[in-house]
């Protein structure tokens, strides 16, 4: 199936095992010959430390190869203190909780870390990311394999939620859009099964979409009319404060809605509609099969997603939304971490990685 | 490199080497041992057949290996005649062709066909084609198999242009979309060198999304002013007649457009700004790196890709435009025959049909 020699699968196997990345769990019926082995991922023996940055918090988790949280742990951390000074935190964060999961330093295997802005993927550099000053071209993971000598991956935060979310409750569908509306807006983009990232690493950064007559709102990235800034989280309060609502952030928007108060159920289901005019385009142009809306503001109940429905159903060609399911992220804070997580072991399971791990071991 | 063993890529090579699909071209210098040998494709041995129908014509094609045209007939054929009068149109027209090659029907390796609608690539099948009736749900690959036993590929139109246009003119980009501007307007996406083709193949379906403040105008899809009713060939031919002018059709506009006429530049201009909008949200969500305008509209001088550049350049995020070319199809007629030639080299050569092949040489 793989279109690999035998003799190259038996070395790649006996590689794994040899590192305790995956177990020996009995034979299988032999139809002749000798009888086939058959292996699992051995999700004991080896961890990979995942991070999800928001804007003002981290969560910071140990997990197996197979993406369980051993220990994990969140805190108010602000993106924007710069790279060294959160980076350093998180390097403290992984080793207490390296400590904590009963595992020692040498059972590492990767980290993944998600940040709140664009990151061009194979470098693991941030790219402009507007609301993490100091860290353009910043070198994330030459600066943690200072302190841990395993792969570093760095991705997009809402990457990786798409990642996770397609993991834990969406597995086998191979074209999939995570939205998070929150503060920022943006999506991870799953196509064919795999992450579009785009020519510079900025695919599916669409809180900068122009919103056509709402150029009466100036955006933070210096244009008019941003869905960001007409659908965000800080956006939908300030609408609220200027109908006299005693309303300071999303949070506050988010307990009016629990309260039933109408004019905070009318202003987050609005957004949704807002969201929902640029979305329209997104399922004319790449056709996904799920659309999942996450972040805070999503978190509202069902009147994001209400509005999207509302404008997506109403503006698209039949065909291309027949089979397109919209639903509310049900994997929750989990989606990052999880992703964070895939996406380290992936790459601690490649050939080229067990190839120089296990001649080290050798060594 | 392939991570395959010596052993399976000598028997490929064999294989195609006794088939005359490749040829050897003289040893490498050895470094010791069996000196390395050296293999090409043999561009002269096999031919494919290639065929782009629009709404009204066909090209139809025989070219070699390396999508290099042996020759080719363009002819007015319309598509809305059904899928049976069509394709024995085509059946004939590449009888008569493997003739003039030169070739016999025993050198025909594949078929690529490019439709002017959705298709779901993997079975061949047109899905819901608007302009295509009686197509919906028929077998092309079958129907084309019943007189040419080879690989029967069948794709969107606008996708094999994207392909075509990549290899003749942009080799190496991995992010491009190609966008149509003709009686319909539709767009082909290679994203990481990958065709994207979505859940359904509508991916790159962007002629219904709506241009607000545009509800005046209704789409022949049953809503209002999607961007093909307002920006479209026909609809810019008749919004110069409403002014008075003489203009019946695409080639009136183009030819007015030659001549200097400030109505007919001001109207493709402006039909410019209308695809600019819909192409802005899509340089934020897929961020290529080049755009590429093709299709007859196009065609109208500089006039479109002033208004596309104008909107996109005026409205999207620094970081997404920074490496952003913009540019006009230069591989004109040529870019949907040689995308088609290439899907069907690619399955030609793929190793199920290698080995299927050598079978039958072998039987």
């Amino acid at each position: 199936m793989t279109g690999l020699a035998r003799s190259t699968i038996s070395l790649r196997i006996d590689q794994l095992l040899e590192l305790g990345l995956i177990k020996a769990v009995g034979e299988k019926a032999s139809s002749g010959g000798r009888p086939p082995s058959r292996v699992a991922l051995n999700p004991t023996s080896r961890i990979v430390a995942a991070a999800d940055f928001g804007a003002t918090h981290a969560i910071v988790a140990i997990t197996n190869v197979v993406g369980d949280v051993i220990v994990q742990v969140r805190e108010r951390l602000d993106i924007a203190e710069g790279p060294e000074v959160v980076l350093d935190r998180l390097v403290s964060l992984i080793s207490r909780l390296i400590g904590e999961s009963g595992h020692s330093v040498s059972d590492l295997a990767a980290i993944g870390i998600g940040l709140p802005g664009p990151v061009a993927h194979e470098t693991g550099k941030p790219a402009h990311p507007p609301i993490m000053p100091g860290w353009h071209g910043f070198d994330v993971p030459g600066y943690v394999r200072r302190s841990f000598q395993v792969p570093v991956l760095v991705d997009n935060d809402v990457n990786i939620m798409a990642l996770g979310e397609r993991e834990t409750i969406w597995p086998g569908v191979d074209h999939l859009m995570f939205v998070k509306v929150a503060t920022g807006i943006g999506a991870g983009i799953l196509s064919g099964g795999k992450l579009q990232r785009g020519a510079q690493g900025t695919a599916g950064d669409i809180g900068h979409v122009r919103i056509p007559g709402r150029d009466d709102i100036m955006c933070r990235c210096g244009n008019k009319g941003c869905l960001e800034a007409v659908a965000g989280g800080p956006a939908v309060a300030a609408g609220l404060q200027r109908q006299g609502l005693d309303v300071h952030g999303i949070e506050d928007v988010i307990e009016r809605v629990r309260l039933g108060d109408l004019a905070a159920i009318q202003a987050v289901r609005q957004a949704g509609r807002d969201v929902g005019e640029v979305l329209t385009t997104c399922v004319s142009l790449i056709n996904p099969s799920v659309i999942v809306l996450g972040g805070s503001l999503a978190q509202a109940g069902e009147h994001l997603i209400a509005g999207v429905r509302e404008v997506i159903y109403a503006s698209s060609m039949p065909l291309a939304t027949e089979y397109l399911t919209i639903a509310q992220s049900a994997s929750g804070d989990r989606a990052g971490i999880i992703g964070a997580s895939l996406m380290a072991v992936e790459a601690a399971l490649s050939p080229e990685r067990v190839e120089a791990m296990a001649e080290l071991v050798r060594a």
